[in-house]
């Protein structure tokens, strides 16, 4: 039996002009960039919660998108999910997946059936990554969408739900270094809460940091290479995620001493609606060191909630991987497209389309992203700017002198600081002349 | 010659049912609630800025309001001002206020003029506290409406600019001190980018760890006790600003080893503008044990930017007020109105009544507050949702056991945790049953 | 069998003082306001849709709420479902209900059995009506949730959608007139689009004002006395809905000649979603001559999605309804909780305590407008702030004079108008003193 | 004596390739597309309010960007000012520009000598217009800065100032005709409400129907041909204006009868700022027979005020000018540049390089949306959806069915219609092809 994508060809490099919507415009994997070719530098990763799971219902809505095995449950209907997912990698020709448990096969009737459900198709997608080559991006329990968390998951009242999260990540994390997943992902969707009536916001944030450390401890204890990624959002589906932004995960982390041991898994539309651009997200937690991976998915400025929305702006998806090239690149991260298709969009061939789409725009957005490093003349810019902390004076004010020395020393000078054109319009006209 | 209050009488209280609309209805000031009197909870502040400085301007109008040091500088206008400031105080009966350095006088020529100017002011308003009791809630320095700092002052470019602020600063805190101020206030209204494009925003954050770390130790250098507080805000006048809110604030403090040493100055407008409620940048400063005074002037949902207006709500203040007191108050904080009258509201009268209206609110908000803290129904439900938490079991799974161990049990028992109605409704008409 | 709700008794009003959480503390039915009873006033709507249909998912989350009906098609569900409405209704002492056709009852394989089920329920309905004395508000016709709508209904690019939902607003219309229905609600939530690239708006507003047309020449070929109400919704489920607002839809009557012939049903969280206030919404519809009904379910203004909570904020429900008295009552309208419980609000009771809340706020907030009203001061300041267009002088400039003539007399004055206090700071101290 | 400008050649047309930030990449002012020469399609203007008046102030900060003319009333600093502006068209090589009444020259004294300063300065900008070539796009009056206009100009609840603000566009519609201007504007920045409590909306929209009627008979009678334009806007400075957006005018126009006479001059910013794209208020406009000039300067999507910034999005313009070009084209209108320099682009270099790079991205962004149109391929995926709406069966379904009719058919089938894909991820990536 073929899979729903059983008939689709590996989508193919043909180069900017082509007319197929079906090839990739600039996707050329083995095209070396700033050293790497673009499939090492990208690490495009196809998610199955929502490229498998996801029906095209909203709260307003039934189900649209009808798949082979959708309202099934148990291992058959799973391995034909996993012969369809591994079909549409192999169509799209991208190196790595990622999955929450519950993405993969059902949730069974006891705690001991859904691990036991795990394991055995943690051992069909075993098979499958050695006879592709498609490898695990990450790995992450589903602890949002059972009633049980629905007053969270580590941060519940009742301890028993925390026992049973600890539990299920537990055996998750055991399952994706098994599958030599290079991150194991937690996105807290219920660690908030819904009124602070009936919460106490002290002790949740605590129990999230015991949490936390108690799966750190672990990943040691078990030799696991694998970084530890928390995955930032600012609501929805709670009212308050504690999750906030970079930022807010940037103290939580310094509080509860984890600052060293836990990166971040940034998503742009999380990004959003916290307030923030893609960009800034990436380059505050790089110059705060925890920078992991990327959820390219975008939402919709004008709407206030998760669309997860395949990527299609070239201007803000080469920012993002300029902040991201400046830092280095994602190392065992890479670009995840924790993205659906529309509601309407109910044919197989529209995954396709969303996903080619997806990967074509940020190979573009590598390659103008690429040429702003290589050009140089916008970093330099900015280097310019602050010049004046590297001479010996910046230097003083930045280390030695005391309040005193400083006002004592603008107090015997006879004017002022002078402002300088910031140069906006120039930066941002330059920018676009990278496009 | 009589200030534009003079004809005023000292606003008393007259309970709800008077329909004098220059009376309180509400703030009876020695009256004991919860062991203290309105005016010890309550610390009202009037603040320099807004009801003496702004003139009714918006980004399309000219000045409105004029009053009779406007469009004037320097030390006789400035009297004139105070005069005015104190009468106003008076018919409030408020025993605080606030103020930013430019607010009190103009700027001078030079920075040695701006320092002898802010000394000679300073001792007016010196005696002026001594003749009324009225104290001096906070002082701050004005870095953000002079163009030397249109690109930031700690995070400027350009050293010189941070050298600036800097003696700016130590000077401003010198006379907060002298002055028995009770706290001194920083708020980084241009610390923050307008775009990344020319901004390198890691130093930029180094520059404000160093910047504050100045300021702390010269504080303890100087034996002053008062309280050192950010306020933080998340935008407006620039584009992203690095005190976004209490959260960020908080990491930003770990980060650059200042937690134990500086508090928040929480603005409701601020929260609303950061996707947040008052009552939870209040409950979360207290739970990381950084909260430290209020600016109670609110914002409107529908509005996206910082409107500044007197509050009218009791829902929400009262919400705010009980979380200090849970939090045990604001110790040298206080409720400042950081907040301005309408464009249109040109009278000098208007400016009363928006305090009257102001302080009424928030001494009836006291009055539900302290009520739902007597009834102690609803901290007792919150308590009994976490229970489980302190039985042995729950404090094993918060200390001692490992995620083995918790995953051992979990897959030892037969059933898993039952979901429990978090009584969201019924706690929403409880809490309206306190109104 | 009881129902759910079985074991409680009517809801009777208890006065303030109660502290029974399931007793009216300002519900008083049969007290006299303004020369009508609070029951006639208010009109209490229980509506099924979010009442008896919803379940507590969202998009991340499955069902938390079972109902003995939950899962189950057909009549039996259906039959069960309606004793558990009724007795709900019986247990609030509420006078109307309201419903969507797929509601009450399922779904059936094709269109006539569709039209059976909902034939053979209305005969349960209308016999429980009967009974009980309870009525219908309105009925309405569910054009969004079936996935052959998720296009549009009278929007849809394929015409055969629209013949089929014509048919089907046909049916339920018929079933609406026969038990008595109040008025005739049209929700447009798929008339809108996704992404304008696959869109002809101009095309689709016409066939939205041919489907308007139909439904009214029906209404009157049958006599059907009833109101025909549209109800404004901006956005969600689609990224852009045609029914925006008050203003847009009044724009939309205009151009399809359909303004004398319908009014709008408005909804709290819809006006905040669109921008406004719930009190803009209901006193432009006023001033526009179309305001029919309200749902007075609210939104979170930090939240960018329809919540959907029962009202709790006082101050927003008294000016709200303060408008609705000032033009007149809402004639065959009434006030609908369109309001759905918390996903964690999984017992039955939360969905009495979440009524409860919800209609004694409405009742109280109905005394605090009647207090405004009789007390009178807010609407003179408007009138005198006007009075200058009643004058001889006043009436000329709105009806007589030309451009030339207006300007020619400016130019002749030695002077301009002066600016008068707006004094809104006086007007919220004026409203807070109502409450 | 030269202008700040002086130095600067007139900006020319180099190509893509060029590294010269001080010339066009795209704009090639003579080359013909679809029929037309660039210069014809976008009708570029620069707005005097901006880039001559906006002196980078805030609600927090003073002026930062001085001019030779900055803070100097009257007509030498005028004279000095037109010198600048026709000197920055000259650079910029722009055929329109557009002007407040109080953008040109300052007010006077009395209403007789602002209009005869503004008679005045339009002599020596008719003469430069003569020298130059340079045409006016629009004309408006300045409403809203002064404080006579705090509380509305036709809407103010003082009928002098309603008389007043008739003069002053009488004045200024005259000076607009005799220097030519294609179009008069009208933005009501002040026509809406601060607060309902002090309002009386109905009759405040009365008043703006009978001063839009004036204007109109007082067009018609001049013989004016020129277009009357409305800038719609939904909030900032008032917080709620009355012309919302497009379809709350159009509802606006026709309650008034003056959907015939007036049309819409939209901005990107407020389009963005009432929840809507820039290309919805556009394809709206157009399906509405209203569309008539654009603002084409953007907001910041994660910015809740009017930040005006010059256009940098090619896929946002792009799209904007696709439904512009399917309209036919902006006749009288054209694009203007509403759009200011940040507070710190302090230099006149700043000035020049906005221009030129959102002219420049203008320019590139009417080539895309011009090979959109060339191509044809979105144009016909739209026809063939809605292809069943031209069958004999599509068309009796729009015009001559009954409801009972179209019940009785559907009735009578034996299936339902079936969902068909939207197709948007495959329409997004055709799009993104285009760039
Ligand atoms: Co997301
Ligand atoms: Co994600
Ligand atoms: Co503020
Ligand atoms: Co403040
Ligand atoms: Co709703
Ligand atoms: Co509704
Ligand atoms: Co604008
Ligand atoms: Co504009």
């Amino acid at each position: 039996m073929t899979s729903i994508f059983g008939n689709l060809p590996t989508v193919a490099y043909e180069g900017p002009e082509t007319h197929n919507p079906l090839a990739y415009r600039w996707y050329d994997k083995d095209r070396v960039v700033l050293g790497r070719t673009m499939r090492e530098h990208l690490r495009f990763t196809v998610c199955y919660w929502h490229s498998f799971v996801m029906n095209g219902s909203d709260p307003f809505g039934a189900p649209t998108i009808m798949r082979p095995w959708s309202g099934r449950d148990g291992l058959d209907a799973a391995r034909q999910k996993a012969d369809a997912a591994f079909d549409l990698f192999r169509v799209l020709d991208v190196p790595f997946y990622s999955f929450h448990d519950r993405d993969v096969v059902s949730e069974g009737a006891t705690f001991q059936e859904s691990v036991s459900n795990l394991d055995a198709i943690a051992d069909v997608l075993g098979q499958k990554q050695d006879e592709t080559g498609v490898h695990l991006l990450w790995g992450t329990a589903n602890l949002f969408s059972h009633p049980r968390y629905m007053a969270g998951a580590a941060t519940n009242p009742d301890p028993e739900v925390f026992a049973y999260a600890a539990a299920t990540v537990k055996h998750c994390l055991d399952v994706t270094r098994r599958l030599g997943g290079a991150n194991y992902v937690l996105w807290g969707g219920r660690e908030g809460y819904e009124t602070l009536l009936n919460t106490d916001l002290g002790r949740e944030l605590d129990q999230m940091g015991r949490f936390l450390n108690l799966v750190v401890e672990y990943k040691h204890k078990t030799g696991y290479t694998g970084t530890i990624l928390i995955e930032p959002k600012p609501k929805e589906p709670t009212k308050h995620q504690y999750d906030f932004d970079t930022a807010t995960v940037y103290g939580f982390l310094k509080r509860y001493g984890l600052e060293n041991e836990v990166k971040l898994n940034l998503e742009a539309n999380h990004a959003q609606l916290a307030g923030h651009s893609f960009e800034h997200e990436i380059a505050l937690a790089s110059a705060l060191g925890i920078l992991g991976s990327l959820d390219v998915n975008r939402g919709d400025p004008l709407i206030g909630w998760d669309t997860d929305q395949f990527p299609n702006s070239l201007p803000d998806t080469a920012l993002a991987l300029y902040y991201v090239l400046k830092s280095g690149g994602l190392g065992n991260g890479g670009l995840n497209f924790d993205a659906k298709i529309r509601r309407q969009s109910i044919d197989a061939e529209d995954l396709v389309h969303a996903h080619v789409g997806g990967i074509d725009l940020c190979a573009r957005a590598l390659l103008v992203a690429a040429g702003m490093i290589e050009d140089g003349r916008l970093a330099r810019h900015v280097e310019d700017r602050y010049a004046g902390w590297n001479s010996a004076r910046g230097k003083a004010l930045a280390s030695s002198m005391s309040l005193e020395d400083i006002a004592r020393d603008v107090a015997g000078r006879s004017d002022g600081p002078q402002p300088k054109s910031g140069r906006q319009e120039y930066l941002e006209n330059l920018l676009n002349s990278y496009f």
